[in-house]
């Protein structure tokens, strides 16, 4: 078993390619260990040198008497295979891979990493990297800042992981310029053996990390990426990541970047959608949201209360929480009596509360005082300007206090200050009192993490599974195999939906006249009467095509009038018969319904109403299978065509219950038969509420032999109810 | 002729009201002043003092022997109208009102400053407030700091407007800590006298203002606004606004913070779209796109190159390059050649271009001199983060030099350091390099800043002027003014509409069966016949309507149906008439075109796509009347429904210049006619394109006599053009 804790719990590190020139990567980790008052022995490695910076150097690790359990390899990359070896033989445990040069240069580099994946996975070693900057640990019975690049952080509970270098530099800058505390920070690079999966696992059971930071371009392995993040989640520990290539061009840069293969961001969407995991889009953000987490109790609620001395500001927080969803909450008759009795005049004793500019820490903590009693508050955000009255440093500390004083009640801060770097931030830091530049980035903050707290909170739900005829599936793709080939009829797709459970439009195929009669008596008139031509593209135009037929005598003069008009206008088509549907009348909406495997994903399921709402608005949800109730109802709110399902300005309602059933169906389906690469019903037509759904079309297509195993990963819950 | 020079450059400040007692706003007014190195000389006014401050006191204004040329009062509000008067014997023709207690306060303080109101617009002075912070000019040849709650900030090219005092506060503590230089600062307050489009008249022609920044919960006068924004834009300078009160508690909230009459938000955003006014939504925006438009070069394009020594930097530009619309170009071969020459194997010579962690000052030269020659590239963002080879002053005055030697092309930095204060900052700004925190912050500004150019550079046109019959307008107007009413009939809609050149479905009203046989034959078969009684809500429920009648016969039919029907289901109900219309079979979308008359913007006009696009996805756009005809097809094209219109996957196109036409039409009616209060044209179908639209049901409802007068101010563009 590969542990973690060989990397970022090491009594004994060895730098191995540890120099004294100045200005080498070799030399800045050495140094940087020996400053960061590492409480362990560190050794460096080189057979270059006797000493270094005093320390006593040694030719290669074997040459060291001590156990070492962590090694920070730093050697020119053709040389890093020989010095694995020897790590290996030397029994250590921990391998930090600084060196680049490997999958990202192109083939002659992936054949070396994969020489050196094989020694670590045959060892059992846990190894970071190739290509990164290195770890920090800043724990203090740790205290082991191992990378080229960054000075030793402050401590705190917010770790980073970063698949990139550079942005490993400008998460930690920014960081430090915010005076947020670190946990953990560790570089993960081209992921050879470790990946960010690992590091969350380890960093779940980490007391040290609340919060988890990660910059990715890729995820390795979406599933156990799913399970870790359900355990963060289970521990309350917020995952918050910045993953890029969202654009195409991103996704091309990623590419060239650390060779990561990207997958389609549509399914990481899903992903992180599905596990809880708070997706931002640029890194302030990152370290904005961290940075609200920090504050260490729960809103239960999204009512607020803005408390300040400058009324545009609490003009500026009203619109934002407008913006960000969050409810100004109305103050019970009680708060606004006591309001009023203890504020001057002019102050507005109307959330958002203006104590006015001559105000002191007095009078706020008077405010304070009477609204923390009102029943419809939730959280309070504390928006205080400098004036001649304030000293920040006292209203910073009574913050604290109050804080103190009310642990179920949130506050979050907008404190402002002329200097560069107020006293007051660290004081209100260390009460866990997120404060922020303005009010409008305190609400957005709460907004995500109420929204997470409700996420924590959603009822559990198991994946409810059909009885369904696998077997009649398993035959239709047999037959399809044994063809050889992958994209099925309309009615062997039907045959596959059916034995799911699910309802397809009548339907039935005929040769002649006769034929066609009885078909169209089985399934009741009225129907549908369409020409069956391979060499017919467009049936409408030429005639091929009647609609409403309400009896024996209209089917047997359109089978005359479209048979003429197929000869006179497609003299040569084959005609291979003709189709008979029902004619569908009932009041009904469109809906689309899909599926479609992803690499390392397994399928993502997609919801959405048919017509523009698709095509023009992309009105459209994704899940990755297998879906819970929750998953299908969620997919289906997510879309503005749910307005319209659940019967818009008092329309009445469609069947949303008969949606969730044939998208959690579908969801088996796709799971119980990886090999269905793309799955198409479109549309399904929706009748009133309590009357079901229709297919009216369906395609599928089969995923090609030799790529049905990279189809059968399979991300999400893995608990299922058996229902009828 | 009230002036502003009185306000900005006075060469002699009185303080009325300044004292010696620590912590009084008249004692850190007075301070400041003395402390900003003021070029003129200040003179306390109390009459409780020999001297202030060492500096000899006075006990009123007209005992100063010398002319002064602003006052700035901070005396209690009940003495401010006897000062003011003063103030106007003395000749004095600038004030700065900070005392506070007026129409903010209720009645009693509305009484107070519209008497000072009177004073001041006898007299001519300009007066600043009341209820404000003070004004700053940064300018050495006068370098007055004369507010109460500031220091003197840097001096630079950005203007500061701020109706709120807290959020002036706010700004120069935001611009302080980001090192942005201010031109001028001034709170505005209750604008009795002096309101925000004044001053942007006076920084139009201040040659010390490059950028005018400004927060407001309400513009005062909106048609004076455009115009000065309109003379702003012909300068090239950007006003950037956050104008709050978006949400409806925001609203409120700006209602009881200075008494500001909250206008339609909706007008708001018409107004700036209409004159290239920059509307962000939070201070943080606010200050970037200031800082942003510092940079002294306009983008020809929307092509950038993102420079970086960190992939992953790259790799976040370039998903932020999608999300804001702009091209990550693509190099020419010959670029790509020179790069590959220039730079280490391990760099990636494609856009965003990696010169790698190891780079220097020279390397980013070496690339940047590359990248210049290349055709493709409009504007270069340089991201590079801090590592052992990077001397990020070295970097900043590489830049400098670069953008000094090609001053076609922009350049926009992303220079990143663990230094709180690091010293490439100033160096960067003074050359008027926009340096911000990370890339994303980079391209979201220049964004907005080649968005505003183009503004710059649209066609400008006039405002079409057709020949319309006003005549026949008038006489329905009269006949509805004479019976007192305010909604018109649909028939007297149509006569509006009519007289404006727009064409209304074919309709006639019949009592009998001979009439409405005749009338059926008039507009043409085939027809809808509807029964018109006030007493049938829902006509089709009681058998009321028949469609798609074709000739004579089944009009006849129908007749003697629908009579049957509705005496069988509503025997009591009082049988109007018959509606004959034209039954309307050709292809076509229905579109709504509205206008709403908004006190102090006149009208404002809607447009948008019928059913879901509207309701639904609240698709629609706004402008204010008078359209010009790129105003009309910018709010057509800022709908998702233009994808319909122009014709959407393949789908023929509609016909969008009929649409225009009566936009414009609607524009001229409702200019024309300010009496209109509200309009509502929905739907009106749209046939394909060259074939015209037909309005199929219109409402126009007029404002009650005593409303006209507010609704007459237009904003807009004055200049006409007479068409057919």
């Amino acid at each position: 078993m590969k542990s973690l804790k060989y990397i970022f719990e090491p009594k004994s590190v060895a730098v191995i390619g540890a120099s004294a020139t100045i200005d080498t990567v070799g030399n800045a980790i050495f140094s940087n260990i020996l400053q960061s008052n590492f409480q362990g022995s560190v050794y460096p490695v080189n057979p270059k040198y006797n000493n270094i910076m005093s320390v006593r150097a040694y030719k290669d690790v074997n040459s060291i008497i001590d156990a070492i359990d962590l090694a920070v390899v730093c050697v020119p990359s053709k040389e890093t295979v020989k010095v694995i070896k020897q790590c290996a033989e030397k029994g250590i445990k921990g391998i930090v891979l600084i060196t680049a040069g490997f999958k990202e240069i192109g083939d002659e580099g992936k054949i070396l990493e994969d020489e050196i994946i094989a020694i670590a996975n045959k060892n059992d070693i846990a190894l970071i990297g190739p290509n990164v900057l290195g770890i920090i640990n800043t724990q203090k019975e740790i205290s082991l800042n191992a990378n080229f690049a960054l000075k030793m952080p402050r401590a705190g509970n917010v770790a980073i992981i970063s698949q990139s270098g550079a942005i490993g530099v400008a998460a930690l800058d920014y960081a430090h310029q915010h005076d947020l505390g670190i946990s953990k920070f560790v570089s993960i690079g081209n992921k050879a053996v470790i990946d960010e999966s690992d590091i969350l696992e380890y960093l779940i059971d980490d007391d040290a990390t609340k919060i988890i930071t990660m910059y990715a371009e890729d995820i390795g392995h979406p599933a156990k990426f799913f399970e870790m993040a359900n355990k963060a989640n289970a521990k309350q520990k917020p995952i918050i990541i910045i993953k890029t290539g969202r654009s195409v061009r991103g996704a091309i840069a990623t590419h060239s970047h650390t060779g990561a293969l990207s997958s389609s961001d549509t399914a990481y969407d899903a992903l992180f959608a599905q596990c809880g995991v708070i997706r931002v889009e640029t890194l302030a953000q990152l370290f904005e949201y961290a940075t609200g987490f920090t504050c260490s109790v729960k809103p239960k609620g999204n009512r607020i209360v803005v408390v300040t001395n400058g009324g545009g500001m609490g003009v500026i927080a009203t619109d934002a929480a407008e913006r960000n969803g969050l409810q100004m909450t109305t103050f019970e008759p009680a708060t606004l009596q006591a309001l009023k009795k203890a504020l001057p005049p002019t102050a507005n004793i109307h959330n958002p509360v203006d104590i006015i500019g001559d105000a002191d820490a007095q009078r706020l903590n008077d405010a304070l005082s009477i609204i923390k009693k009102d029943k419809n508050v939730d959280t309070i955000i504390v928006s205080i300007l400098p004036t001649s009255e304030t000293n920040m440093d006292a209203i910073a500390a009574n913050l604290c206090d109050f804080a103190k004083a009310n642990p179920d009640l949130p506050i979050l801060a907008n404190l402002m200050s002329l200097e560069p770097e107020p006293s007051f931030e660290q004081v209100l830091e260390k009460a866990n009192i997120p404060n922020f530049d303005f009010p409008e980035t305190d609400i957005r903050v709460l907004a995500a993490i109420i929204k997470y707290y409700e996420w924590i909170k959603r009822p559990q739900v198991e994946v409810t599974k059909f009885k369904v005829n696998k077997h009649q599936v398993q035959e239709v793709l047999d037959t399809i195999r044994k063809d050889k080939r992958v994209h099925l009829s309309e009615t062997e797709s039907y045959k596959i939906l059916e034995a799911y459970g699910m309802k397809v439009i009548k339907y039935s195929i005929a040769k002649d006249l006769d034929n066609t009669i009885i078909a169209a008596n089985k399934i009741g008139y009225p129907v549908v009467l369409k020409i069956i031509s391979p060499d017919i593209l467009h049936k409408i135009d030429v005639g091929g095509v009647k609609i409403n037929l309400k009896d024996d005598s209209e089917l047997k003069k359109a089978f005359k009038e479209i048979s003429e008009s197929v000869k006179a206008q497609k003299p040569n088509a084959e005609i291979q018969g003709f189709l008979i549907e029902e004619f569908f009348t009932e009041k009904s909406i469109e809906i689309i319904v899909g599926a479609n495997g992803i690499k390392g994903f397994g399928s993502l399921i997609m919801f959405g109403l048919g017509g523009t709402f698709v095509e023009l608005f992309k009105d459209v949800a994704f899940r990755l299978a297998p879906l819970t109730k929750h998953d299908a109802m969620n997919m289906i709110k997510e879309t503005k065509g749910y307005q319209i399902l659940k019967g818009f300005r008092g329309q009445s309602a469609y069947d949303i219950e008969s949606i969730v059933d044939y998208l959690l169906r579908i969801s088996q389906l796709v799971t119980d038969f990886p090999e269905i690469k793309e799955l198409d019903l479109n549309p399904i037509k929706v009748l009133e509420d309590g009357k079901g759904v229709v297919i009216f079309d369906a395609k599928i297509i089969l995923a090609e032999e030799e790529n049905i195993a990279s189809l059968k990963q399979k991300t999400g819950i893995k608990k299922e109810t058996i229902t009828a």
